[in-house]
Order: structure tokens, then C-alpha cells, then sequence
């Protein structure tokens, strides 16, 4: 049988004691947790994009990524060769779903309908091994960024015939995930946003924004697709403006345009910072409208200003993601969608496997030690009793909404002057390093 | 008559040919453009803070304000003295309007009851001094966040007693705007926001703000009060995340509670930067809600990474904020305060009319700017034929909701590939140039 | 004659008045001030790489420009037509200076020796091209960041034959810019720098950094090149932290390994800023080192984390650079070299002239504001005025080295506590803008 | 006997197994590694400032901190009983240095030389105690920049008699340093900077910059000093530019005004992360000039753009900061002193406690970590075979100062095209995490 990762074994669990940097030391699929295996809890999902299309170019120069497989041309042979490849790679790292873009898997045609028959043909090749491996897809979405055409926008292009391409991408890419048995379909914005506002009315191009998604929303009830919509947030770049710049943004548009019971968001850690926010306080901001939907696992540089899409191996956010995961209970449609690409100066075949074992292991390990967090309940307690006036007494009535500012005036007069209890930031701190370092 | 700003004469225009530092240049308020003064057009308020209470300390030094009028007393009467300067102040810069803090203009006493009769003590005097000279109040509000009871929030505290304390103060700081004639009233959320997640429940804290809100606009009901509410947008500082992070976030906010009827925005040009935005994305943002309501008129310097406060003095920007509000056919209830505040080495009585002429003129410059493009047309008519598309045919099916994927993805078949017009941002910035330095 | 930009003419001076988008309203080649003209004093330059092999893509999208000349090849022919097509924009555009790497112009060939035979051909051409039109080269350069092989580095790479590769590059590329009479040669470390200190030996790194320039420095002199040396400052990206990091920090390496007799810095506004400095800032830093050679004419926006190289269009910081320039008498060996772009979205050739034209009239404007400022003196002598305490008794003594902090003590023991003079930044903020708009 | 920190008991240590949060996990004072106590390779030292002056407050609130012993005078009799709360703070923490400014420690007087006695009063004092616990002065240095005097810098003030208040406040700070065994003299830049380039003579500021420090230098050799001067580099706020923007920038000043020889730097991670570089980018700079010298031990939120002081709990960073002093051979004069401050929500006497733990606790496992990883040496031996090209060949040569350009370009036409190997940042990322969670 043929290998395209020749000398790369079946990634194993092998504890931490191992020095065999290709295992993993704490992601042990099948071990139990809180009722789950590590595996159900954390549903990982690698890219086709940065796994097997990311060349590793940057602005300033060519990829450097080795793809021995890739013979560098746009035809439909090379895309279906693409996916042995994939699927070896799947099996080896041990990873269960995969996410694409249509264009990462199949290539522009000619005509339009050249091109949806190619992503036709990709996705018969897709099924088939879905079938053979027992892979599945978490989700899928349409490519309306990269080519030209997009430039100023897809669903808020200024040119209506470039929306009526975007549409056209998306029912295929909607219905292909569809009968791959896709969890879910992503919206990324990627040119939805502008460069200036000199030459944009905003408003009209949200109006636009929100038609697409009405669309899909509705051509996915005519043809039958349960799966979950997701947008992701991100805030700025490619564009300099991105309309779906945080969780709050996200919602607000939304709200706005009556969307919300339709979709929720995918949160990546790299987007959040990149908006200036922390990961946790986006996925707590998604939780708070009940719409975390899933996580492009990651991280970025924070002091670099663009979109790093670093592999995440630090712990201290794997914990505080996973923390969360078990606090909604768990993916439904979502998983940890390994967004995130290797450095241009890892650019061996070798380095994908180092890449997400790294990423692997820190998210099993933010699992366990979330996992016991949220077992003893030490923060928990700590915030339920910060807010224990609220509990009843006059906080009640104002939770009740039968406060007014009149019965609140006459309160305050009759109390003694608040006093406050310590923040204990700090003890927190630390308490979370005993979590992390305890033993 | 006492003068406590000698040697100043009352400022007055010279046009641009005067080398008098203590003149306007531009600013001529009685000279009409589009059918209304320079006056009606630009509403410019003084804050109280900063006019009469900033010192001009940071958190590396004391202050260095010199403000001989002031005994540094916590008293009423040090409070009722500010007045007459203040008043002074308005009448030679030539500012209609002032925005206060229940905590600028009165101090706080030995108990909530003295100090509520403070402020209306105070707010006599203010009354009084308003008839004589006609001076107006554009907005009130209460300070809920320099006072260590609000170190961990007002409406967001842990602490229900304290919420009762704001809630007091929200019902006289109103109560005093409604009888001065305030023109609207605003809520910045000072310390409405988290240090950090460790110790926070955010939904909880964000319900109970709403419910503070819902009680103001109830009392404003009550009492007849016909003012507009606003809300200030801030991202971080001094929390480590405020919760009214930006123009959508306050919306989504906004929507969630129901409360967008009875809210519009008040923007303030740092704050937008803070948050990574320009302020003419958060103005563009709040008028496509119809959201816009007044302006807090300063410029950030978006090298540093806090809120500066710096005096508005880019004609690029003040020639942008005045567009829009020529564009929202001016203002209605808001206006133009100067948040801002002189450098801490300015500390002279004469620096406080250096830095509002500034202003005042970089904002009547960027007026006359904006009036001379609204009415040529020429940046609107570009951005109207940009979207051309969108006015018959396919795109105008796209606007009225009546295509779909399947109906677009038949016409994208149907036509040759769609061929985008160039953006022309470069020539845009250039034509912007010409108004601005044209001759 | 074949003309590549049919339908754009000669762009001409046709002043303020004027409606036509392709004519300068301000840049008037050969009107005098301060008794050079225009066109000596701002030295305009154009860089091969922007105007001819820049096709607008980015991170997340392929190419959008137009370039109907090309046929995408690698081919020398295909390099040699570029020539024809580049002298006509200088023509066109009227800017007389242009600036290259090596591989802007010229292929990779398929050996060492190849590429370097492509270099001197394109070279012949170009030299017949500055003989047919007087165009002259401003400064030249190797491009050793874009290739695999420069992935971890040039001069700073980890395996000491990409160095070797990189110094050849080096030879060929300085002594072609000798032969064509080039005023300089830059270094800009594309990838000179780290993705991370987990693999580096940063120390080594620079030793390595610091011996390619000796070796140029040596070769300069054995070949009887007289031509200036720059370092270009930038802080990040590519890399995530590159060594050239600002002014202060070129200066500091150059001081490190005695080179500073032999390069001065080639600074670009967007990497000031890039660096968190106002470009006035790190002119400053360059000034006051004498080390202030040429300057990349860009303009950032503040509020991305990327290098966006846009058209400097900004008049506030043009004319702070050319109050600069005027102050250090003017360029010698440098000049404004135009390394900008458009955005993506600016994809027709007409654009490439919009651009600059915008660049051009901006710094116009600049040097006709500056020079008033310059002449006029105003800021000049309110900066001495404030330090005048230093030109006499103590102050003298502390300039002079003769205090001592005994003596000192003394004198303040002696004297009345000191009092500051305000700092008066609003007020000169605003004559700034009586300068800027004053008519 | 008084106690000032009634119930808090001297920090033991008591193991992870401990769920008592008033204890070391992790800081053991007498255990070894590496030959040395935990005690000696830390040398943790308190500052007085943020542990007896810091009120918490924050530019929008007053502060919070609870100080029972204090009257809030200015008087010297206040001074003094801080002294005995600071000595059994010293004690219960555990913490054998400590760090002052002038200021913190004795009040201005109404004169000059009372300024001066109180300062030696107080020095009795911290002379008498210092003898009695043992406890040593790390560091001492002048507060330049609180007293409005100083709003426009010190030694950069454009006000020659307000160098010389500052030359005087050094001379006696150095003395009582040299007095009390200090084991260095610090100058933190906090004035010496800008607020805008428009009042500002550079050059001029940093002649009288280095004059001063030329003095103290002169100074320290005449009264006996035989401590670490030490510089601190910081690159805003509160000035805009503070002159000692990064290490970078600082070895530069001292290069050019030939003091490099007498200082060394000081270095704190917020400052670094404000600047834009990492600690370790920060500490790897000093390294590499032999500038290393004491570091303050602090931690910034990226995400902040101000100087947020916080408890180091990072363990990533704190390791990496001990794997650079194990590197170095431990600090000489230096120590890591806790620049820090607790948030102001922290309000009680006990947080001082809870914040001082987690930082010593974070730095006892990050020396802990820092020695394995040291010992192993398999981070090392990664980078030394990295770069092996360098060690024999044509590297050599290269290092030698032997090679030229036309020698590298012989030898680069006689070889194979080089390959690099991958930079494997991922698989060290996924080490370093063995390292740090590993057991
Ligand atoms: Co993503
Ligand atoms: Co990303
Ligand atoms: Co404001
Ligand atoms: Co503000
Ligand atoms: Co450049
Ligand atoms: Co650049
Ligand atoms: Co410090
Ligand atoms: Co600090």
C-alpha cells in the first residue's frame, strides 16, 4: 500500500514519561472523563486547507511547505490524489473529522458548472472514503474569498452578478456537505468588509450579508440539511474592516436581521485576540446567547498584529476553552477545528505530525485539568458567593424587575454604606496555577 | 465684576489671516452654511470635568493644573465657587451648551441624603446661572465609578446595596437634568465591566445593567422627562473590558433587552480607536441603526494605548464626524461636547482656551469642508454608481428577497464572468485632499 | 511607438483648480522654493518591485492587478519587456528616480551562475534606458527573503551556505547598482530576524548580520563604489521579530560592530509605526545621529498590525517629513522613494497613477507647508525659547560637563523652588493647522 | 508586640498537596538546585512603593486599598510608622530584599534640605531595621516624576534650574543608597520623554540625560559607591515617548555617551510587552551586550495598552526568565523584585499576601522547570546543532572576518543548492510543554 508519510508511524498514546517526540503524552482517545471519553469531549477536526493546501508563502515570500504528492497543477487528478493523501494523514494523527472549503478541495473550472462538477467528483472520492474510514466531516463551507472576483466583497460585493456566484458556490457547497453528513456549515466572511469607507455604504452591503445567509438558511430546509450555520467572527484582514468582527458584532447583525435562532458562532483564539478580546471572554460571550456552536482551536501571537494561526499549545487557554466546552455540556454539531498552520520554517511532512500533537496534547491536558476544575467547583463557589445579595433581598427585586429607582433610593438611605469584599484576583491566579502545576 | 480668567479677552473671530493665538480662524458662529449657523450646526458643549475638575494628574504624578479659584476643599461652597468660573469660561470661549457629572459639579456628603442635597444646591445655582446668561445643559449624568463603592462595578457590582446606591443616584442626577432643560442623558459605563473572568458571572452582570436602564427610562416616564438616553461606547479602561465595547456591541446590548426604542449612542472619537475602529466606522455603525445621537468630540492618539483624550485638532477626521451629521440632517437632542483634556504640561488658565479653540476651529474647518462635499456630491455619487447593480435586475430581486440559491445559481450559469470596477481608494484619498486643501 | 498605458497622458501641473483626477494640483517640477525646485528638493523615486511585479495579492487571495504586458513567465524576454513598460510610467508619471532588487527585474536562473547572467542583461538594458531618457537609479538592492532558501534567514540563516548564496547575491547586486550609477545601496532584512528564540541564537544571529555588511563595505571599496549604505528599520513581519527593529535599534548594532560610519537608515513611515513611532520620531532618532539617508514614502494605518504600504496621502505627516528634510539641508544621496502600493481592490493600470499622483501632490503640498513653516520660524524659536535656561549660567554649566551633582545641590538649594512655562502643545497643534489651511 | 497583619501568619512552605492559599507550593527558600538555595537563585526583593504607597487608585477612581496605619499625612511621623508594617510585611512573606524611591519613603518638606533630613530620618530608621531582620536593599532611586516639577522630565526638563532639583534629589538618594548597602542605584526615565515632537529638542534632552548620569557615575566613584547603576528601559506612559523606549534603545544612549561601562539594565516584562518585544527578547538583547543586571518581576495583559503591573503567574514566563538568569550564571547585584501591584478590586491586607505568593510560587516552579530543561540541555543542544554550518568551512570563515564577497560567491557557485532544516518550533513548543507539564 502506498504511504505518503513513509517513517511516520500511527501516532500512539504513550504517557508522559515517553521522549518519542511523535506520541502523544496526555490525549488518550479512549481514556473516560466525566462519563465521555477524551475522544467525544474534544471531537477533533483537522483543515483541508492548512493541512494539505497551505503552502507556507507568506507576504513576502513563495511556500516552502514539501508536498512530494502535489504536482502543482489545478487539474481534477491532482485534487483527487489530494485526498488519499488526506485520509492517510487523518488515520495516522488519529484525528476523526476534517473541515473544507470548496475550492481547498476541488479546483475552479472553466465555466461555473465545470466547477461544481469537479466538487462533485471530489465529494464522491470524499464519501467513499468517509465510508471506508469512519471519518466524518464537522463541516463545510464555500471558498468566496481568494479569487478575484471577490475582491470587494462576495455576498457584499458591489457587483450583484459577483453575489449571484457566491449564492451559486454556496447551494453546492451546502449541498455537498450535506450528503457527506456535515454537522454543520460555516460562514467566514473573508472579504465581507471593506478597505475604505470612501467608497462603501455599509449599510446597503450588510443588507446583502444578511440575503445570503436568509438564502442558504431557506435552501437548506428545502433540501433537508438538520446541520448547525455557524459565522465565524474576525475583525479585521484580509479587509481592513471585517463586518463580523466579534462575537458581539456577530450577534448584533443577527438580532438585527432576524437570524438568530438560525445560527451560531465558531470562535477561533486568534480572531478573538486579533479583536482585542480574550478567547474565553468571546466563548463566554457566545454562551451568553446560547449560541456557541464550535471552535477553530489555535492561537496567536499577541503582540503581532495580523492573523498568525498558530498551532495552541498554551495550556492555560486549552483549560479555560475546555472549561467551557463541559459548561454548555459538551459539542453538539461543534469540535476543535485545528485552524491553525505550521510555521514557514517547518516545512518537512514531519512537522504536520509535531504540529498536532502539540496542539492534541495541550487540549487534552486543558481537558483534564478542566475536568477537575469543574469537578470540585472552587471557582464556581468563589463566584456564586460573590453574588449571593442577588440571592435575594432587595438584589432579588431588582433581578425580579420590581425595583424601581424610587424603592432603590428609598433602600440605599436606609442602609449602612456598602462595603465590599476583595476581588481576590490574585488567590484566583494562583489558585489556577495550583490546577495547572499541583502535582 | 470679579474675573477669574484675566487678561482673556472674550475669543472672537478673526479669519485666517489673523496671527492672534486667542482668536477663531474658522470658527464664526453666526455665519450660515446650508441654511443654518455655524452655531446650529456644530451644538459644541464644555464637560464640566474636565473644564473644572481635571487636574491634570495621571497615574504617574500628581496634578498641575493651576485653578487659583479652587481652596482644594471637599465643600459645598468650593463646589457653588466653580460655577461662576464656569460660567465665566462659557461666556468667553463662546460655547453654548455643558455636560456634567453629579460628582463635578457637587460633592459627595456625610450621608446619600446630604449628598443628594448637594447636587439640587448646586443645580440652583446652575439654574439660575443658566437663565441669566442662556447657556444649556446638552446631557447629565451620574459619576458611578470614581468612588471605591464602585471599584467592582455599579449596576454590574457584586454587591446589590451598591446597585441600590447607583440606582439613587441615577434618580437625582436625572431628576436635576430633567429640571436644567437637559437636552438628553447619558450613561458611560465607567466600571461597568470585568478585571478578569476568574471571578465574573458577565450574563448576570449584563442583566442587571439592563435592569438598571429599564429603570431610568421608567422613571423618565414618571417624572416627564423627554430627553434622549444615550449610551457612551468605551472597550477597556479602567476595566479590563467595559462592557460597552463598542457601537455594535452596545446595539446587540440594546436589542437583547429591548431597550434600542429608548437609547441612542453617544461616540466618542478615542474610545472608537480604543476598540481598533475609526470613528467613522462607529458613527457609520450607529446611523445604519438610526442609533446616532451626540458626539463626544476628541481625538486618541492611536499610537498609545489608552484613553488619551487629546483635544481634536485632525481636520481629516473633524471634515469626516461633520459629513455624517450633515448626512443625518444635523443634530437633534446631541451635540458636540469636548471630552477632551489639555497635556498635563499645559497647565496654564490660557492653555484651557488654547486647546478649545483648537477644537472648535478644526471642527468649523472640517464643517465648511463637509459642506462644500455634501453638496458637490461627488464622493456620493461615486459610492451610488458603485452599487449600481443592485438597482434593477438581479441585483434588485437580491434587495427585494425574492431570488434564491437555486435562482441565482441558474443566473450566475447564464452570464459571462462578472468583471469588477475598480475600487479607486487611491483617487478617492486624493479627491479628499483636493477639498480639504484645494485652495 | 507602442504605449503600454493608452488612454493616460503625460501627467501635468495644471494647479488647484483643475477637475481632472490625472494632473497635480500641487507638484509643479520646476517651481522654485527656497532656491531649489520641486523636483530637486523631493527627488521622487519609483521601486520596480511595486509598479511592475506587485499583483496585489494577499494573504488570503491571488493577484487582482492588471498587467497586460506580462505573460507570467520567469523568462529573461519576459523581464527585458518589463523595462520598456516601467520607463514609460517613469515618463508618464514624471519621476525621475527609481529604485531596484535584484530580483524585481531580473529571473532566478536555474544555477547561480544563471541568475546572475540575467541580472547583468536586464542590467544592459537598463543602463541604455537611464542613457535614453536621464531616469537615474536612486538605490538598488538584493531581494534575499522571498526565496525557500532564505526561509530562516540570509545573513542570519542557520546553515552557513545560504550566507554564502546571500553574498553572492550581494556582489552581483552592488556592483550592478555601481555600474548604473545608483546613489545607494540598501539593505532591508526581509528576513533577517526570528520566528521564535526557542531555535535561535540570536547573538550569533547578528555577529553573522554584522560580517555581510563588513564584506559589502569592503567590496564597496575594492570595486570604487562611493555610493551611501542604508539600513531599512522595521519591526516585524515577515519574521516575528526582525532585527532591524526601529532607529535606535539599527544604531545601537551599527555602534556595536563600527559600522555607523557607513550606513545611514532608509526609513519608512510604516514601519515607524509599525514599531509603535511616529515617523517624525524615528526621523529624529536618525537626525540626531546624522544618520537620516533616504525615505520609503508610505503611510500605515495605525489601527492594523500589518506593513499596508499605502500612498502617502496624509498632508500632516508629509509635511512633517519635509520640515525635516528642509532642516538637514535637503537630501544628498537619498530621496522619497515611493515603497507603496495599492490596495487590492485597485486593480486597473490607470490606478498606478491615481496612486501616485496622490503621493506626489500630498508631499507637494507638504514641502510648500513646510518650507512657510521652515521660513517663518515660529516652531523654531518657541522650542529654543523653552530651553533657553540652558544657554546660560547653570544650564551652560550642565551642557558644559563642568556640574557635578554637589555642585548642583548647592544651587538648588539656593534658589526659589522652580516654575515651569506651560508646554503649550494645543496651541501649537493649532498653528500647525493655521500653516496647513491658513488660506 | 504590634502586628500590623493580624491573622496572617508567617508563608510557610507546605507542598502542592496544601489547600491552604496562605502557603508556598512551590517556593521552598532553603532547598537546592544546582548548588545554590532557592532563596539565592531568586533574591526576590519588595518594592516599597506598590507594597506601603500603592492606594489603588486608577485615573477614573480614587483609591481602595485598605492601610489602617496610616493617617494619610504627609507628615514624617507617618513615614516613619510605615517603616515598621513594611519590615513585618518583609518578614511574614518571607522576602529578603527590598527597593525604594526617595519618595516612597520620607515625605517632601517645605524646603530643599528639609526634603533631604527627612530622608535621612527615615534612613536611621530602615538602617536600624535592615540590621535587626537581616533584611538588604536591592535597590534604591529618586521619584523624578510625580512632583509637578517634574511634568516636563527631569533631567530632560527644558527648565535648567529643575535638572538641577533633580541632580540633587540623585546625589542624596545615591548616598543613602550607598548608607543602607544598597546593592545598585536604578534610573527609571519616568518624565524623561516626550509629549510631542512640536515642543521638543531631542537631541538637546538626551545631552542633558546622559550629563546626569555622567555625574551620578562621578559621584558613585567619589563617595565609595561600588553598586550596579542600572537603567530601565519602558517605551511610554506616562510620557508619550519615554526616551529608554526597549533594551535595544538603551544600550544605544549608553553606547553613544560612552556609559557602558557603568550600567547595566533593569529590566520588567510589562515594559517589554508594552515596546512590542517578549521578556525573553527583552533579557536575550541585554545578554548579548553583557547588560543583564536585575529584573523587575512583573507580568502585562497584551490584550491592555497601558502599564498594568500585575503579579508574574505566567509559569511560561517565568520560566523562561529563570532559564536566561541560570544561563548567566545567577544574578550578581540583581534580584527579581516585584514591580507589581495588585488589582484595585484587591483591596484587603491580605490580598498583599495572596499576590506576593502567587508571583514567588510562579518563579520557584519556573526555576524549578528553568533547571531541568537547563541540566538536559536538549533545547541547546537543538540550537547548537542548528547552527553547526558555522562551526567549520566556510562558516567558520565567515565568523572569522576571513571570507568576502567574492570569496562566498567562488564558493557559492562551487556547491549544491543549500537545504535547510526545518526550524521544528512546533515540536519544541510541544517540549516545552513536557517540561512544564510533564509529570
Ligand atoms: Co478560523
Ligand atoms: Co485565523
Ligand atoms: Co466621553
Ligand atoms: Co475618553
Ligand atoms: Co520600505
Ligand atoms: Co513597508
Ligand atoms: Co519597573
Ligand atoms: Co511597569
Amino acid at each position: 500500500m502506498t504511504t505518503y508519510f513513509e517513517g511516520i508511524p500511527k501516532i500512539q498514546y504513550e504517557g508522559t514519561q515517553t521522549i518519542n517526540p511523535l506520541a502523544f503524552r496526555h490525549y488518550n482517545p479512549d481514556e473516560e472523563l466525566m462519563g465521555k471519553t477524551m475522544r467525544e469531549h474534544l471531537k477533533f477536526a483537522a483543515p483541508y486547507w492548512h493541512v494539505m493546501r497551505n503552502e507556507l508563502s507568506d507576504p513576502f515570500g513563495v511556500g516552502t511547505a514539501l508536498m512530494p504528492w502535489d504536482d502543482q497543477s489545478n487539474s481534477l487528478q491532482n485534487a483527487l490524489n489530494r485526498v488519499e493523501v488526506f485520509f492517510e494523514f487523518l488515520d495516522k494523527i488519529g484525528i476523526d473529522y476534517y473541515c473544507w472549503h470548496d475550492r481547498d478541495i476541488s479546483p475552479e473550472g472553466k465555466t461555473l458548472d465545470e466547477t461544481h462538477q469537479n466538487l462533485l467528483k471530489v465529494c464522491d472520492l470524499l464519501e467513499a472514503k468517509q465510508k471506508e474510514t469512519g471519518k466524518k466531516l464537522l463541516w463545510g463551507t464555500a471558498c468566496l474569498f481568494s479569487h478575484p472576483r471577490y475582491a470587494q466583497g462576495a455576498a457584499t460585493s458591489p457587483n450583484a452578478d459577483v453575489f449571484a456566484y457566491a449564492a451559486s458556490q454556496v447551494k453546492y457547497a451546502l449541498e455537498q456537505t450535506h450528503r457527506l453528513g456535515g454537522e454543520g456549515y460555516t460562514f467566514w466572511g473573508g472579504r465581507e468588509g471593506y478597505a475604505t469607507l470612501l467608497n462603501t455604504d455599509m449599510k446597503r452591503e450588510l443588507d446583502h450579508m444578511a440575503a445570503l445567509l436568509q438564502m442558504a438558511v431557506d435552501h437548506a430546509k428545502k433540501i433537508g440539511f438538520k446541520g448547525q450555520f455557524y459565522i465565524e467572527p474576525k475583525p479585521k484582514e484580509p479587509s481592513t474592516h471585517q463586518y463580523d468582527t466579534d462575537s458581539a458584532t456577530c450577534l448584533n447583525f443577527l438580532r438585527e436581521y432576524g437570524l438568530l435562532d438560525h445560527f451560531k458562532l465558531n470562535i477561533e483564539t486568534n480572531h478573538a485576540t486579533l479583536a482585542g478580546h480574550t478567547m474565553q471572554h468571546e466563548l463566554d460571550v457566545a454562551l451568553g446567547a446560547n449560541a456557541l456552536g464550535s471552535i477553530d482551536a489555535n492561537q496567536g501571537d499577541e503582540l503581532l498584529g495580523w492573523d498568525t494561526d498558530q498551532f495552541p499549545t498554551d495550556v492555560y487557554m486549552t483549560t479555560q476553552v475546555m472549561l467551557r466546552v463541559l459548561k454548555m455540556g459538551g459539542f453538539t454539531t461543534g469540535g476543535l477545528n485545528f485552524d491553525a498552520k505550521r510555521r514557514r520554517e517547518s516545512h518537512c511532512l514531519e512537522d504536520l505530525f509535531h504540529a498536532h500533537i502539540s496542539g492534541m496534547d495541550a487540549f487534552a491536558l486543558g481537558l483534564k485539568v478542566a475536568a477537575k476544575i469543574h469537578q470540585e467547583g472552587r471557582f464556581e463557589e468563589f463566584v456564586h458567593q460573590r453574588y449571593e445579595s442577588y440571592s435575594g433581598g432587595i438584589g432579588a427585586q431588582i433581578e425580579a424587575g420590581t425595583a424601581t429607582l424610587d424603592s432603590l433610593d428609598d433602600y440605599a438611605k436606609s442602609i449602612e454604606a456598602p462595603v465590599l469584599q476583595s476581588g481576590r484576583q490574585e488567590m484566583l491566579e494562583n489558585l489556577l496555577n495550583t490546577y495547572l502545576f499541583g502535582k
